[in-house]
């Protein structure tokens, strides 16, 4: 299968990088910018790089699109003509964006948080995938189904919400984690010592549901506390947070009878 | 050494079974409830308990109060007046509570989140140290080092913030855990999915600060998927979490100019 990758950001590298330890190396990288393309090239044994999007070869059978969001409308309508599968790997991006351009696209969208800094093992990252035709969803699980042990199915729909749960799960909770720092920074107290109870907090979640997890002052709703605790954030936009999670998780373990 | 422990919740048990495990068995536990002091006791090979505050020993040297902070103001004074060292495991409680009935008193408070479910590895658990003298802060470092390799001190005041600190990595951490199981379980997917994500969340702050580790929509301040992420919530609570999370996020990573 000749693979083209359009992108060379962290997931479009760790993708490459993964395929390229299961024998499935990409056959053209592309990226507007030389340098990332050159180095995820010299990470892939130099397979041929460009970084004029109409020079891709035209006879690939797969176009991975790995790039942000907002560079999607740009790229495609400059891909030349081919009959290869073109799929993407963002969260919130409709299938049928590709369907001015392909009659054969779909998604591939792996669930993760990528650094430049981290290497993670694709293996255990559960990949989403679609296709506008059942055989082209065939390739798609089977060619995941090589980095990753955790294919799903889902459509653009559920993706959306797949998306935006994510933001949940990791965007939002590691704000938590830098609010949780700033405080402690501000009283001379060393972050690292929080890691143990951020790392169980994350682990329990693996072994019972996270509303039966639930621990601290506002699921006990002990107004002394919260209300002491409130007095202590001087940022406004905290103590706001503060509130408001507060109520949710109070309005989450007694609810409301209509 | 003689330890007294009252209470036999979640943290009274896996700090005497940590305890018991490097040879510092209680001499005698209480709890109001007949079942949990029995349960302890067994767990600790049949060491004798009470129910009865007024009859716990009077020759104990340490006396640790691992209960609710609501109770220690009804347990203080029916305490039989003693020579130890007092000292209690929470948060936001201040040593001094301690004053009208004892002249030596501290505070051992371990940073982690306890259930009956699980067992935690004591020897990871930072436990934040005080006391009203020099002596006894030393005596609760050396006795707290038996358990946990993460000894640190700490005054009553940041003690307050080490405990709200908490309340963000854990508590509001868990319930955005909640919140995303929610979403997914409105549309037929999996929270085991989101698993692999929660868990690279919470381990890649220990190798980099959560400021730098910040990913998603609100970093980059995508006003369209910011946008289109909210339409989707139908809850106004969890659309607010949505709103207050994004604007936080954003304002930490561009700050305003005075």
């Amino acid at each position: 299968m000749k693979i083209i990758l359009i992108g060379a950001g962290n997931l479009a590298t760790q993708l490459a990088v993964a395929l390229h330890k299961k024998g499935v190396t990409p056959a053209c990288v592309f990226s507007r910018t030389e340098e990332s393309a050159r180095q995820l090239s010299e990470r892939l044994n130099g397979v041929p790089y460009t970084t004029v999007i109409d020079h891709l070869p035209a006879d690939g059978d797969l176009y991975v699109f790995a790039v942000k969001d907002s560079a999607l409308p740009e790229l495609l309508p400059r891909i030349p003509a081919n009959w290869g599968l073109w799929v993407h790997t963002a969260g919130s991006v409709d299938k049928e964006v590709f369907r001015p351009f392909t009659n054969r696209y779909g998604v591939l969208y792996p669930m993760q948080t990528f650094s430049k800094e981290r290497e993670v093992d694709f293996n255990e990252i559960p990949v989403f995938i679609e296709a506008n035709n059942e055989a082209d969803a065939l390739l798609l699980c089977d060619m995941a189904g090589k980095v990753s042990g955790k294919v799903y199915r889902a459509d653009s729909e559920q993706r959306k919400y797949l998306h935006l749960a994510a933001v949940f799960a990791c965007n939002f909770t590691n704000h938590l984690y830098a609010l949780c720092d700033r405080i402690l920074a501000e009283h001379g107290l060393p972050f690292e010592s929080m890691l143990p109870l951020i790392r169980e907090t994350a682990a329990k979640v693996a072994q019972m549901p996270p509303t039966e997890a639930q621990t601290g002052p506002a699921v006990r709703y002990d107004k002394n506390i919260i209300e002491k605790q409130k007095a202590l954030l001087s940022e406004p936009l905290m103590r706001d947070i503060y509130t408001l999670m507060s109520r949710s998780i109070h309005e989450t373990h007694n609810p409301k009878n209509d």
